[in-house]
């Protein structure tokens, strides 16, 4: 995959009209509009337990996520977060909740997350994922999930997971500053 | 503001390693990738009234429209929708719930739509607004509003106006095809 970093013929400066800094090419002045990402993804539920995948690509490559990734133009949120399931751990679910919405500023991402049912234990490991596997709830490899971002869907999986309807939840309050992007 | 498209010495083929077309730069090889976008917008309830703006600016000049816009880096979901309020109607509201997430695939958009309350009716036009005014349920300018969105995000506050906890609600089964980007 190539570098996500501008190339050098693009200088940060204020457009005309504008209010902020951008990324303009200094051959044409094209700005490159910078705004936050959208990640979607899933907790897949089969009978209780919790599908992981075990990453096989850096970032926190050997490390345990839920399927997750960065949404595509031409798909809602809930068909991106179904495709990342497929993608990395082969399995079908149906979707039943949006779990979380995370804002995390110090990486211009949203999060949302569902929380999805698997009809049958059907799941296999995808390019990316070096190992799929279902969970009991005191089996989660809590010190080698891959992403703080993990811990906050899993654990608010866990906390709705009797409830039908429910308004989603955020970041929580002890890490909203960890993932701020502020410095003081 | 400068133009959204992207400059002609960029062409559109697959980069090694990716499964899509992008954008790519002739000169340099940069992928710039373009992911959906993220809207972020509110509906400011005071005593039961609904603040709306009349738009000074094209898409939809002189329509009427919730405060929403573009999210920015460095922020969050909410602090986005806080911050369209002030800058379009000098408006200053306490979100309370999440009211809609409205995925739009025929526009690269997902739109964040959160109910606020004002505190005191005070607001004025933004740079981006001719007018802000409350209507009354009643008073809504139904044949007059910007978006179709902005339908959604009214209809959806009223349904939910005596709910403090829910699922935020999505496109209408009926609007489904109409914001897919399907052409079949
Ligand atoms: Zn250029
Ligand atoms: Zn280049």
């Amino acid at each position: 995959m190539v570098s996500y970093h501008p190339p050098k013929h693009f200088e940060k400066k204020i457009p005309a009209g504008d209010d902020r800094t951008r990324l303009v090419c200094n051959q044409c002045e094209w700005v490159h509009y910078e705004n936050p990402k959208i990640i979607v993804g899933l907790v897949p539920i089969y009978e209780g337990k919790i599908l992981l995948c075990n990453r096989a690509i850096e970032p926190r490559q050997g490390y345990w996520t839920i399927p997750a990734g960065f949404m595509e133009l031409k798909e809602t949120a809930e068909a991106g977060a179904k495709r990342e399931a497929w993608e990395e751990a082969c399995v079908q679910v149906e979707i039943n909740a949006l779990l979380g919405v995370y804002s995390i500023p110090r990486a211009g991402q949203v999060h949302l997350i569902y929380r999805a049912v698997m009809d049958k234990p059907e799941f296999a490991a995808g390019p990316e994922s070096h190992d799929v596997r279902l969970f009991a709830w005191e089996d989660i490899p809590w010190d080698n999930l891959a992403f703080l971002s993990n811990h906050w869907a899993l654990q608010h999986y866990y906390q709705s997971r009797e409830w039908d309807h429910f308004a989603p939840f955020g970041v929580p309050d002890e890490d909203v500053d960890e993932v701020s992007g502020r410095t003081t």
